[in-house]
C-alpha cells in the first residue's frame, strides 16, 4: 500500500510519499517513491509513484533513458510545459503497459502504476497532475489544491479542514505530515520513512527536502501532540442531548 | 453509499447508521437502515443494513415473515443466542441471494447486502456481529470493540483514538457522532438523518434512541466545536524542523 500526496499552493508545491512496498504479507521492502528531475534555474519536476513497483520503476527508467539517449528529443529536460511532462509520463506508462500487459495478464496481475507529477518549468506557473494507470490524467485546480494516491481516506479530513491555495507552505507541509500520521495509525501496509519535499514558486529548485525515519524526533512529537490535542478537544465537546 | 457502525462496550451496545440510498446520481432517497426487534425483559436485536436496498429490505422482510408464520420455529424471537441470530440473518441473506442472483446477474448487479447485527438475549452477554454479503460473519472481540460497514475510513481514526471496551456509553456515542461528521464532510453519497441507538447491558430494552436530522442543533454544535478545536490543535503543533 502507498500514500502519496501533492499540494499546489500560491507559495509553491509540496510532495510527500511513504516508502513501503509489499508483495504479500511476507514480502515487505522499503523503496523511495519520489523521483526528482532538477536543473536549478530552469525546472524542477517531481514524480510520486504508486502501484506495482516493477511498473513504476520501469516508467522512471524509460523516462530517464529517453533523456540520455536523445537529449534533443522529447523528454523531461526538453518539455516546454508541465502538461507536456504529464504527456511524456503517460506515454512511458503506456509503452511499459504494452510491453508487460500480456505477461502480467497470464499472472492475473494487471499493470497498475500511477503517478502524481508536478513541478515548474521556466516562466510557467507551478502545476500538479495525477496520472491514472490508464495514462489519462487530471490537473489540480483552485478548488481542490491537492491530489492523493493510494490509501487516501484516513488523512483526507484534516487536509480538507486546513489546506487551501493560500495556506503558507510550511503550515501545509505540517498538515501533510499529520495526514501521514493518521494514515499510518490505521493501515499497517504503509510505513516510514516519509519523504517530504517543497518547491517554492519561481525559485526553480528544490527548496527543502526532508526524510522522516521511524522514531524521528519531530514526527514523534507531532504525532503525540496531535493525539493528545484531539482527545482534549473531544473531551470538551458538549454532552450528548438525547 | 452507507456508513454504519456498531460498538460493543462493557456498558452495552451502540448502533448508528446514515439514511441515504442512491441508485445513481439522479436517484437519491432516504431510508432508515436500522431495524429493531425488541421484547423488553427478554431481548433486543438491532440490524444495520448496507448495500442494495432491495436486497436488505428483502432480508428484513423474510426475517419478519418467519417470525409471523412459524412462531415456534427458528426465528429472531425464538433464537437462544446472538450467534443463532447471526446464523438466521445469514440464512435469510442466502435465501434471497438464491432467489435473486441469476436475475441480478443479467443486470450486471450482484447481491451485495450486508449487515451489522447485535443485541442481547436473556442472560447471554451482549454480542455484535458483522455479516458479509456472502453470509459468513465475524464477531467483535475485546481488542476491536467496533464493526463498521460502507464508507468506514474517514471516521476510523477518531474511533481508534477514543473508544475502548471500557469507554462509557455516552462518551462512545458522542465519538460515533464525530465519526459521522468526519465522513459526511468527505463523502456526499451519504447523509442525514443519522439514527443512533444505545442498549445498556442487561436492561434488555432500548435505552436511548435519537434521530439527528439535517440542521439538528446538537449535531451542528458538535461539528462546529470539533472543527474549531482540531484547527486550534493543528495551529499549536510544533513548527516543522527541516
Amino acid at each position: 500500500m502507498t500514500y502519496c500526496i501533492g499540494v499546489l499552493l500560491d507559495d509553491g508545491l509540496i510532495f510527500a510519499s511513504d516508502s513501503l512496498t509489499n508483495a504479500g504479507m511476507d514480502n515487505i521492502a522499503k523503496f523511495c517513491k519520489m523521483s526528482v528531475f532538477e536543473r536549478p534555474g530552469d525546472r524542477v519536476i517531481v514524480l510520486l509513484s504508486s502501484g506495482n513497483l516493477a511498473g513504476t520503476q520501469a516508467v522512471i527508467g524509460v523516462l530517464t533513458r529517453r533523456c540520455a539517449e536523445n537529449p534533443a528529443g522529447p523528454n523531461l529536460w526538453t518539455a516546454h510545459t508541465m502538461f507536456d511532462v504529464a504527456m511524456l509520463v503517460s506515454d512511458a506508462m503506456r509503452d511499459i503497459e504494452r510491453r508487460d500487459a500480456e505477461h502480467l495478464h497470464d499472472n492475473a496481475i494487471g499493470f497498475n502504476a500511477s503517478f502524481i507529477v508536478g513541478g515548474q518549468i521556466a516562466a510557467e506557473a507551478p502545476r500538479l497532475f495525477r496520472i491514472y494507470a490508464e495514462g489519462n490524467f487530471i490537473e489540480a485546480g483552485f478548488d481542490t489544491p491537492y491530489l492523493q494516491t493510494g490509501e487516501t481516506k484516513y488523512g483526507k479530513p484534516i487536509i480538507d479542514r486546513v489546506i487551501t491555495r493560500s495556506t503558507p507552505i510550511d503550515v501545509a507541509a505540517k498538515c501533510v505530515l499529520v495526514s501521514f500520521d493518521l494514515t499510518m495509525r490505521c493501515n499497517l501496509w504503509f510505513g516510514m520513512p516519509i519523504d517530504l519535499i517543497c518547491l517554492r514558486s519561481n525559485t526553480l529548485e528544490v527548496d527543502r527536502r526532508r526524510r522522516f525515519d521511524a522514531g524521528d524526533d519531530y514526527f514523534t512529537a507531532l504525532s503525540r501532540q496531535w493525539g493528545e490535542g484531539t482527545r482534549r478537544v473531544f473531551r470538551e465537546l458538549p454532552e450528548l442531548i438525547w
